[in-house]
């Protein structure tokens, strides 16, 4: 994959700005990610709690929202203006998917908002306008947890990575840090690391039954907080919700500690990757069966980092998306089923 | 100082990619950045050695010219394309400013490239063709040092502020992360944080005799290579080196090391600011007097701090630019002289 | 000062076990042990708080004693058996120092204790039996502040440090890991540490004015640690609180910071000094002079640093011990006053 | 286990001094201690290299000895005094153990040593008299690897940790911090960790085939130091080598790292355990099948862990020692084979 530059969209996305994920015990979700993990409550409403990260100055970067299964309810990109929604909502029109406007505080703290059901099956919200509220950045007394400072990135379970790349590189303009291909000849690309912020990715994209959401990750200070992370965790009984890690990823060089919250959702904590301040960066390949790939120390995932993630929200949220099987392996040849 | 976006410019700014520092003793400087904070070699000549740190992927970050006396050589600003250049040429030829085309490799490893004068007195270079070199990030176990990771921002002392402001914001297209007013009434800008990539700064403007080059920031992965760094440095017999910190900033939340080279050239080594993926960050307002800004923990800056920075080139090279005093105050009322 | 092994005593001295800390507000001086350096409260009664770290095992470290004035109430060793307790107790005797035994409970957790005014004119306890109580180790949810795992040691300021020197280390069979000489010829000693558990220090002795406690050190487990109190001191507004550091000491080689608790007392957080399990270890010499010595990356300490320290209490409680001025310089020739 | 006392015995170990470990390739095995592993390098002959620590003031504290199969050649403890070999060679001479005299040199570096052949058929060095080098421990400028500070304990796989524990505990006066029982009704002695210095450890008995050595702790600084070693052993194309974690431990509350040498001997790299001073400390109990015992987090070590150790020389060095298995299960019951 070349270093070209994607064509200029008549909009701007600025980052992943926040995801709702759906739980079916909301107390038990908030004593997980607030009580253990140390995201900061800003607000709630009956069925939705609004949480923030220590760095954020946004009403929110995560919602938890009470559902009878858990899943995910939406992914939301922050544009950076309002006029980028109307271009944003020609663009959908036009490829002829889903969308509805979501008013203004229909979502708590956050203004008029574009809802699509993008072409891979996922619910995507866009908004620009959103409530500041107070960093706690330098609050440093009041930090509880491992230190979240802010959501840093979904990853995407797909059927069909070059469809999905296709759409955030080529149409939404995201730029592409790193890729893995298969050991094919040619090789086939089986998943893409993509970004509009300045860091390794805002989302990635990876072969495997999908709709699905394989993670949400979130940003820590240093890898001494992820160590931490896992101390909390285990500490107060939680050890088997540490799933994989502390580790090193091959890819994004960035410290890692995947976690399942009390609904079976995935969360990484997530440090050390790097800046990309150059939209010329050259991507960086990555063999599928190259063990440094996803451990850089070689430790193999667990199948089930490969054989769980949540299911996605159906456009109306009525229901869940249908999954598809892809059509090559969805994990590396060593590890198992 | 509001959150309004800058006017969009006809052409980007990418991000600080390097600095050239004057010195007098080639080899007792590539003893201290290469021998001690473990910068990379690419390449040298007579006169010139070209360093890059871990996470570089360009040529060189950091330039040592063979000189008769200390200073600045020249600040690099990296561009979108090479049709950024022959905006920027006009730019400065409307403004009158003095210009001249840097050929393909009269700076090793570089394309074409753009110096100009800025109004600030400082010799400016913009340029985007660049040789690529391996990165480091990931061969570990040649990391040497505390870790010197990239460049993050040069930090000018200018005697007005204001009018730097105007050229690095309005008209270069920068964004204000962070700025520090006197304590007067109405107040007067004494300092601002201006970036182009995301994170707090690429530029700082300070008010003081001018223009001189305070120092140069290089971003570290974590706050113990803070410490590591001056527990090498005293080892190796170079305590004196050490001016002022490890600390934590107020003001940009970073934590900090400052260094003066064997030439008392001034470096910051700097880790664990914050992303600022927003254009329409609220930029942060500090007063010049608080405790907590320079140093969050409350310890002032040493007098030399203020009083001490790196002459600056003129544009032909041949000597260095006069200095002119600031109209107000150039430190806190709590530092002394 | 040789390594030579001091004189086998009839007694086993283990370790630094508590202080009580005389404060002037109670609740106060809670808020800044318990609630900002994340001190675990055992047990209160209507004047004094008994606290414990998060390594303990023993009902206390610290106990916060209300009084009129701040100071130092009592210094605490704790010893290998009750057998031990009356060792002591004829050898202060024979030495015709004040002594007296602590009844069972007096002191909250604690069986029966021997106080002592010691040659130096410090109020020393010792003990044996004590309650345990759950360690908080592995309660890693649990955790707050800076993470202090246990006290370390104490530092005192003396008039004649030779006398000193020669009560802890030919009497009471402490073990030298450093000393300080100054700078005559010969040389005098200055200051010297002392252990007896197998770290450098559980007692200090340092010239100055005194009988005073110059402070007394807590452990925290890593270098990240002591920025992190630094953090949190400054967030919460007590940035006038941090009296020196964060640093490394030459001597110790243990990262360092040092806080002055609401009425004054002296705290310093401490790590990453080294294990001394030999006792005919050979003491470390260090210079008065030598910048590296205080501070390894060379910065001066501060003149209250000097100048101030906790007056201690009178063997009968009721009054302040007077203070006598050294024979020699308190402090380096680089330090002013 | 209850926190009795041991009895005094007439003579006083110190601490794990140094172990010998037998490598086919001296070269290849000074590329991983020394050059990947930044071990300083004090001396060598024909067929031993001797190696030391960052922190250590002893001549070596690894000795690498060329050899046709891999394996343990010794394992040092050293004593108090000269006197103390005296009653050492008492006691085993006693007990029928076979011993000889290592004359002075006959080690590098060594005064007179003891060798005898333990009641657990381990060759056991005690020495005194050693040659004292320079600490590096404030060279940082010349530090290399993950900061390698100390030898920390030997763990030894044996048939009969009672026996062990009795040969240990009450006869050489090592102190008990933490022990793992069967889940049999009464629980059986599974394992136990063993100190004479003031930590968790100097010696840990683990059930299994043996006599054999299943590692060598070595103590590095902070947790960092730990995932530093992961990446440097990784970029050096080492990853086999990570045979287990990063992890944290939950016997003992240290992190750890398991390494494989080029030849098989096992390495842990070990930090953040505890201080014990107290020799009346209450030994912690563990379940062998508690999940959060081995690893906190709750990570299964791998199989190999408990198949693969390194055989233990016989005591006129000529060959190997016979392995006996264990009466009890040598892993817990979720581990498997």
């Amino acid at each position: 994959m070349g270093a070209s530059m994607p064509p200029t969209p008549d909009f701007t996305i600025l980052k992943t700005g926040h995801v709702e994920l759906r739980v079916t015990d909301l107390e038990r979700a908030c004593a997980f990610y607030d009580g253990l993990l140390g995201f900061v409550e800003t607000e709630r409403d009956d069925d939705r709690v609004y949480l923030r990260c220590l760095e954020d100055w946004e009403h929110h970067s995560l919602i938890l929202t009470r559902a009878d299964a858990p899943g995910l309810g939406h992914i939301a990109y922050r544009v950076a203006s309002e006029r980028d929604l109307d271009a944003l909502h020609r663009l959908a029109t036009e490829r002829g998917l889903p969308t509805r406007w979501v008013e203004p505080g229909e979502e708590r703290g956050q203004g008029r908002a574009l809802r699509i059901q993008d072409p891979l099956g996922f619910p995507v919200e866009f908004y620009h306008a959103v409530e500041r509220v107070p960093r706690m950045l330098q609050r440093f007394h009041e930090y509880r947890g491992p230190h979240v400072m802010r959501v840093d990135h979904v990853n995407l379970q797909v059927p069909d990575v070059d469809a999905g790349t296709s759409w955030y590189r080529d149409t939404l303009g995201f730029y592409c840090s790193e890729y893995t291909e298969t050991e094919d000849t040619p090789p086939r690309l089986w998943a893409v690391w993509l970004h509009r912020k300045q860091n390794v990715h805002d989302v990635a994209l990876m072969t495997g039954p999908g709709p699905r959401l394989h993670h949400v990750g979130f940003w820590l200070p240093e890898s001494s907080n992820v160590l931490r992370a896992a101390d909390i965790l285990s500490a107060a009984g939680y050890e088997a919700s540490i799933e994989r890690g502390p580790g090193r990823h091959g890819i994004s060089n960035a410290m890692f500690l995947y976690l399942r919250d009390p609904d079976g959702n995935r969360v990484e904590l997530y440090t050390c990757d790097y800046l990309i301040a150059d939209p010329d960066f050259e991507p960086i390949r990555w063999r599928l069966n190259d063990p440094k790939r996803q451990t850089y120390w070689g430790h193999p995932a667990p199948p089930s980092w490969f054989n769980d993630a949540s299911h996605v929200a159906t456009f109306d949220g009525d229901g869940y998306m249908p999954i598809q099987a892809p059509a090559m392996a969805d994990r590396p040849s060593y590890v198992g089923h």
